[in-house]
């Protein structure tokens, strides 16, 4: 037999499902957990609050298979893990039609300004014009880091007619290299950023970056905080030479209360909520480990294995 | 030589590039296309002021055309137009790219309850949790009204896995008949409205009609305020029974500062800004009134002719 944690969010949606040679171990928070770790070979450790959840391989010795739905895994002790030979399997593809369901409602947020519309309604207000006025028709967008979320964002954006470019390590049709991107940047009315966190994308965006975008184009995160230069990011805003940003991730996170990104007026903050606006996670990722649990059994590689060399 | 009267704001689209037989009158003011009026064969009066346009065409009695951006045509005076046998043409296809993109930010909106994000970043507030948490994904939409709007809705909810159901006078496949709809308001997520503003449309969704509809559904208007109950739409959301309603429209508009609406929670109201977030009105109007200028030439029908029978 197997040892795996699990928690009781998932229960619902796994037991009576799992193969017999694992046996599963529930737990509803932090203490549960930690009471379990000395047993666990095959950890899921989502649901015990993100701190903890982040320390449990470390006192998990007998881990060989840990299992997350979050997509990104920079947080995690990525090294150890590489060490100990533990397989890392994230959310890839689980939170993927929440946060690219987001993409479009920030695009639109920037396009029409629609918080100016939210603030004139609690004053009671009718608008005499709109405040923004842009359509997504027409305008071109760059997607940098086009894995699933991009994949999706790109075919939402399709019948908008937004003129898409991707962004990959390897060239295709309709994609550009990552040698290519920051020539080109000029061109595009959105660059739309959701590339892991690794040491290569810390501060990928920068005065330099910003400077070489599209007067009045507008920039969104949903990668990590750290992928932008913030100080940078707030002066190309207020300079009036970026239309807007929208940001689901800063740094830090939660911001501090007198942060100066809040007062910022174009740059919209999301609060890394794209990927919990959904209430399908646990279900999502359930279907997810138990076809994993199928593939660990058969030897097979399993969906959304980490490189724990690349760091995603 | 055949006088027609034109915006200035029209003038740098269309000068120069207007058949030999027009003879252009530009006006910039009511004051100015008064004047023009008795003289006026072809009159396009947008730009004018919004009431001096509906009332030019009776101080018009040379008129034979009426021309116009905008897309409900209720405030017109219909049957005098209908009686002297002048053509009517309006802005359909006009304003359906605006329009169609404020309606996904509304589903959005309304979906991950965005207006909460909004004053959650002007409190300097970190959510710890997402106000919304629907997918648009997998969910079920009716169009009511599938005209050009309708029609663009449902392409851009495709890849939204949003199953759209249009209703049409005429039946055909994925589409149902206008004596079908209210049977089966249930099974539907979003209620889209977009039926033009008669006699027929009055009123068409009230108490009976929002309890039919699915606990927890949301309601959207862009048709003309006076389709819905307003009172009992209020009633509806407030007893939670409807999950929410984005309106465009209301009656009256501008909506008095001291009406119940603005102050319904899960009601979101856009102040008619719609179809108003574009920069490209004047140019696409120009460009379909040329057209349309080389269809009157040839005796050919005129595209977005308005049925005044019907009254739209």
């Amino acid at each position: 037999m197997t040892v795996a944690a699990i928690s009781q969010h998932a229960r619902r949606f796994v037991e009576g499902r799992l193969p017999d040679w694992v046996e599963p171990r529930w737990f509803s928070d932090k203490d549960e957990l930690y009471r379990l770790l000395p047993e666990v070979e095959i950890g899921w450790f989502d649901g015990a609050g993100f701190g903890a959840m982040l320390d449990a391989p470390l006192h998990a010795q007998r881990l060989r298979w840990l299992n997350t739905f979050t997509a990104g895994v920079e947080a995690w002790p990525l090294e150890d893990l590489r060490k100990r030979g533990v397989i890392f399997t994230n959310g890839t593809g689980v939170n993927d039609i929440a946060v690219a369901e987001y993409v479009i409602l920030g695009m639109l947020v920037l396009a029409k300004q629609y918080h100016e519309v939210v603030r004139a309604q609690d004053h009671s207000e009718w608008l005499p014009d709109a405040p923004g006025k842009i359509e997504l028709n027409g305008t071109r967008a760059l997607i940098v880091g086009a894995g699933a979320i991009g994949t999706r964002v790109a075919a939402l954006l399709a019948p908008f007619e937004v003129h898409v470019t991707e962004v990959r390590r390897g060239a295709r049709e309709g994609a550009i290299g990552a040698d290519e991107w920051r020539d080109r940047l000029g061109e595009f009315d959105w660059v739309i950023v959701l590339v892991p966190a690794t040491a290569d994308t810390n501060g990928m965006f920068g005065e330099v970056e910003f400077a070489a975008m599209k007067q009045g184009a507008s920039i969104l995160n949903f990668a990590r905080g750290s992928v932008l230069d913030q100080p940078a990011l707030i002066a190309a805003v207020n300079l009036g030479h970026l239309g807007g940003a929208f940001l689901d991730v800063t740094d830090p996170e939660p911001l501090p209360s007198d942060h100066p990104l809040w007062k910022c007026e174009n740059i919209r903050i999301s609060q890394h909520l794209s990927g919990r606006s959904q209430t399908a996670l646990f279900a999502r990722a359930s279907q997810r480990f138990l076809e994993n649990l199928s593939r660990w059994e058969k030897g097979e590689a399993l969906l959304g294995t980490v490189d724990l060399d690349l760091g995603y």
